[in-house]
This record gives C-alpha cells, structure tokens and sequence, in this order.
C-alpha cells in the first residue's frame, strides 16, 4: 500500500523502514530535513512539507502520524482536517491520551475524514523488526488498512480493539501494568541487595527467565542491563515517566476501581524524582515535637 | 546418578519422571503407597518407607526432599539427621523458609551432612518437562550434584544462588516479585472490565504476548485461562496464598527495604479473601458520625 508517515523520530524512522521492508510505498515527512533525506537514502519518497506529503498521497490517502503526544499531535491533526478530504485516513500510532483521541477523531470525522488511535509497544526494536499494535476506530474501515498493521507487527501482534480512543486506552493500560511489574522486579532486586547473601544478579535474571514463573521480557532487558553493569552503579534510581502511567492512575479513579498497585508504582516514581521530600520533613518534625526523637539537619 | 525421592505429590511425582528420563536411578518414596506403586511402574525403584528408601541408596546417599514446607519438611529432616551417615546429602526442593533451612543445614552440618536449599519454580509442567532450580549450599559439593540440577532443568534454568538459605532467599523474593507482577496484571484487566469500551480480554492478553513489553510467561497463562472462559465467570475473585508472598514482606521489613508494591500485593490477596471487612465498618460508621452519610446496614 501507498501511504504518509509524518514524523521521523526513533519510532516513526524504524516503522517507516519496517513498511518498506514489507513492500509498501512510504512517503515521509519530518520537521528535520536531515532525518527526511536520510529515510529517503533508505527507500523511502521524501517529502520536506505536510503539504508535499498530502500532494504525493493518491485519495483516499492514508497518513501514519508518529509524532510526541499532546501539542505537536493535536495540532497535526487540526492541519490535516482542514487539508484532507472526505474518505482520507489518519492514523495516529503516537502515546495520545485516549481522551484527546476521541476528541480528535470526532472532529475528523465531521469532516468524513477516519481516524484510527493506535497503541503501540515494543520499543524502537519492536518498530523496526515487528511491534505490538492495538487499533482503535471503525471496523469496516480498518479492514482496508488491516495489511499495514498485519505487515509491521510480529506474528499475532496486532489487535483491533473496538470503537474508537479503545486503542490509546488499551495501551495506557498496558503501559500501567508495565509500571506494577517493573516495580515489583526493582523491588524485589532491592530486597536482594540489602539481603545477607551475596548474590549474582546478572545470573539470577538469567535463571529467572528460564523457567521460572516470573520470566518475562522485562525480566530478559534487566538480565541485558547486568551484564552490562553488574550492580548497576552507573545509573541513579530516577525513574522518569511519560504519563501513560499517571493516566491509567486517574482512569481507575474515574471508573472507581481499586488499583492500589498500578497506583503506588506510578507514585514510587514520583518520590524516585526528589532527593529529599517534605512529608519526610513533616514528620521528622512530628516524631520530634511529640517524643523528642531526634532530627537530622540539613547543613 | 542414583537417589532418593521423598514425596511423590504433583511436584515431587513430576519431577521424578523427569529424572528418570534422564537416565538417573530414583528410589522414590511417599506416604501414599499408591504413589509409590504408580511410580514404580514408570520405572523408579520402589520404597514403601524412608528406611527402605536409605537403604537402597549408596553411600554418600543423595535424598530429595519434595514434600509440603513446615512441620512435614522438618520431621523429615530431623528423621534424616538421625538416619544417615556422613558425607550423605539432602536436598530440600520444596518452598521451605529460608531461615528454616539454614537452621536445618546448620543441624545436619553437625552431623556431617550436606545440605541444600533449592528453591523451584515453573509449576507442575516446570518439574515434569524442566524447572528452574536456585540451589544454596556448599558450592563444592554441589559441584557434585550438578548434573542432577541441570537435567531436571530447562536450559540456563539452574543457578547455584551461594551459601545456606540463599536458594530459598531467592525462590522467595522471586514469589513476592511474582504477587506484585499478577496483581498488576489483575488490576489492568480490573479498569478494561469498567471501562467504557467492550474488550476481548483473550484477544487483548494474546496482543499483549505477542511483541509488547509485557509479554511474559504470566500473561500467556491468562491468556489461557480467557480462552476457557472469556470474562472468568466461573471464578471467584478469592486470591489464596502459600506463604512466600508474606515471607518476601516480612524479609523486606526485617531488611529495612521500601517495597510496598509487593507488600500491598500480598494484602491485596488478604483483602480478597474477606467478604467484608471490619476496616469498612468502622470508616462507613465514623462518616456517618461525623458527616451524617448514610451507612448500608446489615439486613
């Protein structure tokens, strides 16, 4: 198939490559000219504009948007509702916000314009050698763009999902549970670590994923990490995160469900983030004024 | 290699077989003599008490240990100590507490007898087609008993862990990471179930096992069990537990660790088992109190 792809960063360069790999004609875009020129070395049409991109599309087109959530989607898909016609196909297989996703193909859609809210895993190797996608919007449409997501996935690793924003929220939801399992494998290393034995994490990771109950991708990365850095000493323990965490968090409270775990795995990040923090403050001083126990100063 | 097998439950009976496909002479022995019959007709030598079982070993004797953690384990262990000689080795393959084990090592240790603490994952088809095994104890000896580790184990699935108690240490934090991971899982699949879109949580977990960064082997087994019964009807939501989940948090409070996800894993299950809790009793009675909120009553 013939198709756009707006944006060229690590994801959007990798899944470009992946399409072409399986045949289809890709004409590409970046705000970076150079990521333009270089994808073009790679097989790929090049397009320096939104506008030259559209122009080389035949109708009804099909624009893959891989682009940073928030702002820079949102305001894409404003240019391409007034740029595209009635049949055209936008699909955006960026982390958005189920909500804005929505939102984004009603408004779309008053101008007949599909839209598709994709969820995709697996990182940048997923990308290029076969991802994980979870495909939200009208299924009847979707069945004429099925080949795409049947093409840059691994076996069995495309789904559609259902009506349209199920996509971006399955995907928050897959990102929630990531952040629970994470955090028990990190704490359960912690435990380790402070642990009376001395052992071998690298290996314990390794024995850990053959043929345990626990084995699991996640598991197979920190194995990789060991062994780069046995104990991991050049890394602080930040853990930064991109808000499809925060998002299943404040999904569980709209919908009422008791996800304590998910929940404290996204707050656990939050205090990863501050050296210090004022509820410890509050009650050091609490301890103190109630009991007299002692304080630590800062200098 | 000949030993003995003591315990011919799912795992022990399990795990027999497999030695035996691999070539090694096992005596086997259970408290069941039915056990011990159907055994001995797929080829292991039969005992129909311990005493027969240590008399058809050679010295140094190798006896596995494959029965229920707790008093079953320690009456063995005591019986053990008083039957065997020096320089004969034990192997206790069940879910046993670390600190048990070291204390039972210790009390074979005076008697000259190895002991070792191995801690084994992977469920019953694990111990049948090939475990994952964390082996603490003497790493010289163990030397000697390796070929018995890596054939009942799949490939890289054996690991010798260190000194006493580390093999057990490990199987029980490797537990505890196991809570933290399912009860992710449970509450991810919780919020689908509430959301406003209509999952096919089969479809969904076999997208999520197929290129996602939450693949694993967890996820697979919910995979199955969605294939049998697509919303699980037939099961309560009642979360047993079997002891290591508590140890893994008893371990990180001894050791001073942050680990509340997996903490809030294992009262997660406690709260499962509870129709009602009186910690909602007494919050619903002081909002009435203090705010006049309506209480539901008790018919």
């Amino acid at each position: 198939m013939k198709l756009g792809m707006l944006g060229l960063g690590k994801m959007g360069y990798n899944l470009t490559l992946n399409l072409l790999d399986h045949g289809h004609e890709v004409v590409a875009h970046d705000i970076s000219t150079e990521q333009v020129k270089e994808i073009s070395s790679n097989g790929a049409i090049p397009a320096y504009t939104t506008n030259e991109l559209i122009q080389q599309l035949d109708t009804p087109r099909i624009i893959w948007i891989m682009v940073p959530a928030g702002e820079v989607t949102e305001n894409i898909v404003k240019e391409l509702g007034t740029s595209l016609q009635p049949g055209d196909i936008v699909i955006d297989g960026g982390n958005s916000n189920y909500k804005d996703s929505i939102q984004r193909g009603d408004f779309l859609k008053e101008k007949g314009i599909h839209f598709f809210d994709v969820g995709t895993s697996g990182g940048i190797d997923g990308a290029r050698n076969g991802a994980c996608t979870m495909i939200g919007g009208d299924e009847k449409i979707f069945k004429t763009i099925e080949p795409l997501f049947r093409d840059v996935s691994v076996d069995k690793g495309y789904h559609y999902t259902g009506s349209l924003g199920s996509g971006h929220f399955l995907k928050m939801i897959h990102n929630g549970i990531e952040y629970g399992m994470m955090q028990a494998i990190g704490e359960g290393f912690d435990i380790l670590s402070k642990s009376p034995f001395d052992y071998d994490y690298e290996g314990v990771a390794r024995v850990w994923n053959n043929g345990s109950v626990i084995r699991s991708w996640l598991m197979e990365l920190i194995e990789n990490a060991f062994s780069k850095d046995p104990n991991l000493e050049a890394i602080k323990g930040v853990m930064h995160s991109s808000g499809e965490g925060k998002w299943t968090v404040e999904a569980a409270l709209e919908l009422q469900t008791a996800a304590p775990v998910i929940t404290l795995s996204q707050l656990m990040r939050y205090r990863s983030l501050e050296e210090d923090t004022f509820s410890g403050k509050v009650v050091a001083a609490l301890r103190n004024e109630f009991g007299g126990h002692a304080v630590e100063k800062n200098e």
